[in-house]
This record gives C-alpha cells, structure tokens and sequence, in this order.
C-alpha cells in the first residue's frame, strides 16, 4: 500500500487524494443500500491522470470504482471490495453544443440537466430526463444507461449517445463511434460501453445527439376510480396514434403519501392518476389532446384536467415529484425498483403487485412511468426492523419473479449493481450470462474495474439488511 | 470431409443440403466484390439445426458463413475460406406483429419491406428503410445495421432491435433484451450483435419496436445551380427546429446519367437536386414546407416543386431510385461507398470529392442521405480495365482518408466486410480495433463464424481488380 501511494502521488496531484477516514466514508455509500469504506479517494480531471492510475491498478492489482455523484439506485459506485474510489463529479468544466451537427461533447462530471438547458440556447433539446437529473452527473447516467419519463417517446441515454473516449481497464485511451449519426465500422463498442456500470472502462468524453425542441408541450391528468381502467385506457392511447413525450402513473398509495406530505388537493379515494405530457406543433397536440380525451372518458376517467398554462402543468408534474420525497416520511428506508415489463401486460402486473402487497403484507407503493411499462414499485419500511426487512427481500424477489414471468426485465433504468446480481441468471439464462462475463473476463482480465457488479458471486442472494 | 458430411446429414435432412457446383457457385458472391465457392450450402429453418451444425463446425474447425439474400455491398456473406454458407433465406415464415406492445417479432428470413406493410395493417411503422427493403432479408439488415433514407428522423436498425434470439458461435441459444422499451439488465448484447456483421453469433428471431405510422407525409424537391449553397439550405434546415422523414441529394452526375437512362424531364444543367419528405400532422407539415420553401429562397434555389399528391411524389422519389440503375449503364462496375462526415462536414466533403474526382481522372458519381452526412460516393469503372481499377482503388483509399481526417467514418451503413477491412485501424487506432478482436476471440476461439471480415488480416490491402 505504501509503494502504491508512492507511486499514485508521482502522477496525481497531492490535493487531488483523500486517505482520511472522514473523506473515505463520504464515498462509502450510494442512494441504495450498504456501506463499504475505500482505501483512498482520488479526484480526476484528465484521461491522462486515469491512464496512468489504471495501469497501477493492474500492477498492483487494486480495485478501482468510478463514480459520480453517487445517486445511483442499483449501488453501481460502491466500493464493494474497498480500493480507490475515482470522484469523477470535479471534471465538469466541458459542454460545447455544435448547432450544426447537432451534438453536444461532454466531460463526465457535468450534471445531466445543464446539458439540456445548453441545448435550448440553440432550439436544441438533450431528451433524457431522468428523476435526478439536476444531481446526476452524465458520467454517472451514461454508466447506468438512464431512462425518465420522456424515454416513452424519445428513449433513453444510450440512444443518444454516438461517441466515446473511454480508458480502458488496462489504462489504454480508445475513441469509439464519432460525430456522425450513422456508424457501422465495426463492433458498437459505444453502446457496449454506455450501460456497462463502469465495468468495461471509464468514460471521459461522450458526443451525445441532439434533437430540435418541440414548439409546444401540454400536460394533461386524469383521475381514475379503477386502476385497472386506467391500464386499459394507455394501452388505447398508445395504439391510437398518439405517442406522448411522457405518460405516467400515480397509484392510490402514491396519492395518499402525497397528500399527507403536501396537501394539493389530490384525490385521495381514486385508484389512479395519469399525468400525460404531449409536444410537437401545437396543432398537433390539440387534436391529440381532443382524441385523448375521448379515450379517458370510454374508460370511466372520472376527472380530466388540462393545464392552461406552464404554471399549471408544472402544478401537474410537482404532484409526481414529491412521491419519493413523501413516501420516505412514512418509514425512513426505501427500497426503489425498476422492474419492467411489455406495455401491453402493465395491468397484470398492477395485479401481481396488489398480491404480493397482501402476501407479505408490506407497504407498497407504485408510480412510475406508466406508457412503457417500467414502473417503479417502492416498499417503504425499517431497515433496522429485522423481521419486516426478511418480509421485503421475499417480496422484491418475487417482484423480480413477476417482472421476467410477464416478459419483461429485472431492471429498466437504474442498473443491476450489488442489488440485483443473484436474479441475473433467472433472467439470462446460464449461457447468456457467460457471454456477458466473458467479454469483463478479456477486457479487465485482473477484473480490476468496479468488481463486484452485476455478475453474482456463487450462491449471493439478496440482503437488504445491514 | 466425409466424417463431417456423415455428420451434417444426420442432423440436416438431405433437401436442405446443396453440394453441385452450380448450387454453390450462385452462393459464391453478393453486391460488392469478388466470388469464392463455398464447399457447401445449407438451408436451415430453425435453431436447433443451427445449433447441432455450429457445434459440428467447432469440432471439425470448418467456417460456417450466414447469408440472407446477399445483397451486401461490402462483402458480409462471401465465403472468403470456403467451408459452409448458411441459407437463411428461406426461414421467412414467422412475422408476427404485437399492436399493444408495438413490436414485432420475426424469423431472419423475412423481407425487410414486409415488416413495414405488415405493420401499417395496424396504423404502425417499422421506419428502417435501405433501398434493398424489397429484396433484403431483415437478418441481413441485422447483421449489418443497415440505414436508408428514413434513419434522418428515426435512425437505423439498431434503433428498432430490443431483443434477440441468438445462437453463438459455439452453438448455445441465448436470449438478449426482451419485449420491453427499457431493459438495463448486464451488458446489451443485443446492440453488440447487431452490426457485427454475422460474426459474433447466428440470429434465430428479433424483436422490433413499431412507432405510430405518421399521419401524413409530403415530397418536395429543390434544384441548386451551385451545390455549395444546397450543403448550405441543408444545414439551415436541420438547425431551425425541422426535422424531415428524408432528405436526399442528387449531384449533377447522377442528374445526367438518370436523365441518360429514362429521361424524367431533370435539370441535367443543375449542380444539385434535393429532395425532401416530410412527416407528421398534416398542420405541422404545412407550415414546416413553408418554412422549407422560405430557406431554399434564401439559398437561391433555381426552382422549388411541392408534390401535390402521393402519385407525383412518387415520381420524385423514382428519380433517385433510378441512380443505381443509371449508373452502371455508363460502366459495367460499380463501386458503391458510404463514408459518413458528421452534417456540418457536407459541403467539405463535397469539395474533397471533387478533388479526387480530378486527381484519378475517375468517373465519380454522389448522392445519398444528405440529412445525416451519409453521403454515397460511387465509381463507375469496369473491373476487367486493369490500369481504371488501380486508380480506382487509390480515389476509394482518399475517399476513406478524406471521411476520417473530416472527423467521419469508413461506413455509415454497408458495413465493413472484406472491402473495408484494411482500412479499419485508421480510423479505430491499434487498441480501439484490439478491444473489437478481443470480443470476437472470446465469444468464436475458434474463428468459425464469418472469418475473414471486419478485422484486417497482417498487410492486407483494398483489391477490387479479379
């Protein structure tokens, strides 16, 4: 360890490494769950810095955990087997918009949100838009592969993405993809790489697609009495035509939480809000509007409310903000999921739910982003209280279980990471699984890079008490 | 090969299996270069044959080569070593179309423009488009990542695969992706396999994202006295928030050879002609035309024509059908290129052209999807003119050079093959193009699937001389 902090301090700056016990137990922890203190911390602000440290990683053969600023809900950043945690969160000096070729070159640290208003200076629009954010770094969203409401309509980080500098786990700088829109010279190791929980190398520069801005946006809600009305009614939508920039849902847990948080005069007995954001030309979007209408009142909507204007629509979408905030005053941990499934079996998995809520008798909440199917189950509860914590681990795996039976996927947004690794196979099958750590095992060969992710250890299961 | 024979029949029954020398000469070349006779074609029509004959070949190290219906222009199917093609052609029965979760599913067979019919039935779309929709094999389009005309708005292929059904090269089936919008489950070996041009597994089925069919269209077309200024009406267009379904160009070369081999009444006087769709509602393309016109003015276009229905739109589009066939009645030999410059590179990259149209004294035809910088230079030579056919390789080698050091790349949708292999570290660097064979390694130790594509042999050049 000693010759290894001697080297380190050959090629990092002094004030760029931390070794207090203080500093190390700030990176220690993510947004899900466990705490795993690192040996040491080190700020990077240059490929150059992160070369050189990789290459004595693999010397040393010592861990290394990329992260950004640590929102991740899947435990993606955690130093599961202590090492060097690399703060990537400094390097956010560089965002250039090219208007001509309608791309944006970013630096890792910069936060997501700042990327989209750089882009409205030129009529331009950066779609994904997940919760965090206005946290988030797009280091951190490009590892994690995030989604947000408007991936209903426009997709999520990766589909943006056209081209990378990545350090390798062996410390070799590669560009991979370019500014072009079409580009098939070779593997797509670009969208290999965005996804990968920082496992297969560190991204230090991203070129990311741009789309004009839609001249108008409108938000509209309705208010159901029958959950599984409001089911039907998206699935009309989507199939009518109509493809809205965000549709999501609110269950009756979420409103009530809600409401007892910040009282906005929410409907407290309705089974289900939807809240459906539309853009285009505004034309459009009033026929849209009349044709949704329509649609919500054939599946007994028993409220529609269309904003008038901004301020409005922003009343909307504040009501599906403060689920996260409002469901942890009920008990104080959260365990978020993601689980997704095909758009047309959203109902049956509302049904799944409500049974595995009554089964395990835990505090159960849905939201999520309703139009493609990933929805965001949350169980508030105690983490300290052990025999409630057994009862969530049965219910999330069986939330899992439901999820991969109904056809759809373990996580759709927030990552694998520590969490669900040992549900990995469930889904894959043992021979998928292989081909994915394969390609770990050829290009971190000392598995040097943020080990302990996605891939299960023999026999790990769930644990989400501490 | 008697062993291996005996083998095959067990498993394949005798009517699938092609030995004659006529039968494996027509599975000798596709649309690019070259002819090499495989020593023997089979047909297959589901996974499991697929599976038992990848094992086969692993066990008697023969290469095994996938083919569709060889449409390829840059050599994908070509048995460069021999060993088996695999016919997958006639696995065209399976298309089916799931309208609430807006996806398709269907076998490798399948004709591409099929999906997309099959999915109007339903007020849907399958927007990717290359020219051979009507002749190509979606298995091809996979292997590929084939583009078209329509990737402007809605991307490529890729875009539309959210899973897979996919043997290895070793013979396992595996499953990547699913049903589902979002999945971020381990590493997306759909996007990897997907334009890898058949080498890192055989695909039994894909699972295809449909998209509302939009509710009206419109064609209009330009004509420019000076192609600078239509690269310039281009640029302004995409940056002033429109974004239309296509945008094509024309130069005056392939104005003159279409009017030589069907006259259409075009302006064989003009440096340029674009030609543009619109989609989306009928209102927004009514005033993005206006908007459109408003510009061609602005970059003194000689003479603006907005199709008044679907039949003279038509009629416009038939011009820059005709380009191909145009060509090759001047010469015999085409050599189609697609290198790719990020858009504001266009007008650079249009002078460069010029330049090595000159400097080679060869007959070199552009047009292609300007929206996205995916120019196709094409020369028309005759392969059997020996002197012609080196200058031609040189002006193809500064083609390549030209679209690279413009920050672009070799291939924008035809895919790297054998023709472009050479040239694969100039653009990717020693260690880009390292981590690429390090996947192809791992997944096929023993080089038995497409070998001899994409990765360059030791020394290898551009040949297009027999």
């Amino acid at each position: 360890m000693e010759l290894l902090m001697e080297e380190i301090s050959r090629i990092i700056p002094s004030g760029q490494i931390f070794t207090s016990l203080a500093d190390r137990y700030s990176y220690s922890y993510d947004a899900s769950f466990g705490s795993y203190l690192p040996e040491m911390v080190i700020q990077v602000k240059n490929k150059e810095e992160i070369s050189s440290l990789l290459k004595l990683a693999n010397t040393f053969n010592i861990p290394v955990y990329p992260r950004g600023q640590g929102t991740s809900l899947s435990g993606g950043p955690l130093p599961v087997n202590g090492g060097i945690v690399l703060d990537m969160s400094q390097w956010n000096g560089d965002l250039n918009i090219y208007p001509d070729d309608l791309v944006a070159v970013v630096s890792p640290g910069v936060l997501t949100a700042t990327i989209n208003e750089e882009a409205e200076k030129f009529g331009l629009m950066y779609p994904p838009d997940p919760s965090s954010a206005h946290v988030s770094t797009i280091g951190g969203n490009l590892a994690e592969n995030s989604g947000g409401p408007r991936g209903l309509k426009y997709g999520v980080t990766k589909d943006y993405v056209i081209g990378l500098e990545v350090v390798t786990p062996e410390g070799e700088i590669i560009k991979t993809g370019g500014k072009t829109i079409k580009n098939v010279t070779g593997y797509d190791l670009t969208k290999l790489i965005v996804g990968s929980e920082g496992t297969l190398g560190i991204i230090t520069e991203a070129t990311l697609k741009l789309v004009p801005k839609p001249p108008a946006t409108k938000t509209m809600m309705a208010v159901f009495d029958d959950l599984v009305q409001s089911g039907k009614a998206i699935s009309k939508i989507l199939t009518s035509g109509i493809l809205p920039a965000k549709m999501e849902i609110m269950d009756q847990f979420s409103i009530i939480a809600v409401e007892n948080y910040q009282p906005l005069g929410l409907p407290i007995d309705a089974e289900a809000i939807l809240l459906i954001e539309l853009d285009g030309h505004p034309l459009a979007i009033e026929e849209e509007m009349r044709k949704i209408e329509e649609i919500f009142t054939e599946f007994e909507s028993v409220r529609v409310k269309i904003a008038k204007d901004q301020d409005e629509a922003k009343s909307y979408w504040r009501a599906r903000k403060l689920v996260s905030p409002a469901i942890v005053k009920i008990k104080p941990t959260k365990v978020s999921e993601d689980a997704t499934v095909p758009r047309s079996k959203i109902p049956d998995m509302f049904q799944k739910l409500k049974e595995i809520r009554e089964k395990y008798d835990v505090h159960l909440v849905v939201f999520g982003h309703a139009g493609d199917g990933n929805l965001h189950p949350n169980i508030i509860c105690d983490k300290r209280d052990t025999e409630e914590m057994i009862r969530v681990e049965k219910a999330v795996e069986e939330i899992f279980k439901a999820a991969v039976e109904l056809g759809g996927t373990l996580s759709g947004e927030h990552g694998i990471g520590t969490l669900k690794a040992p549900f990995m196979e469930m889904e894959l099958g043992a021979a998928g699984l292989d081909m994915m750590k394969r390609i770990k095992q050829i290009w971190d060969p000392n598995n040097i890079l943020n080990p302990g992710k996605i891939f299960p250890e023999e026999g790990q299961k769930l644990v989400l008490r501490e």
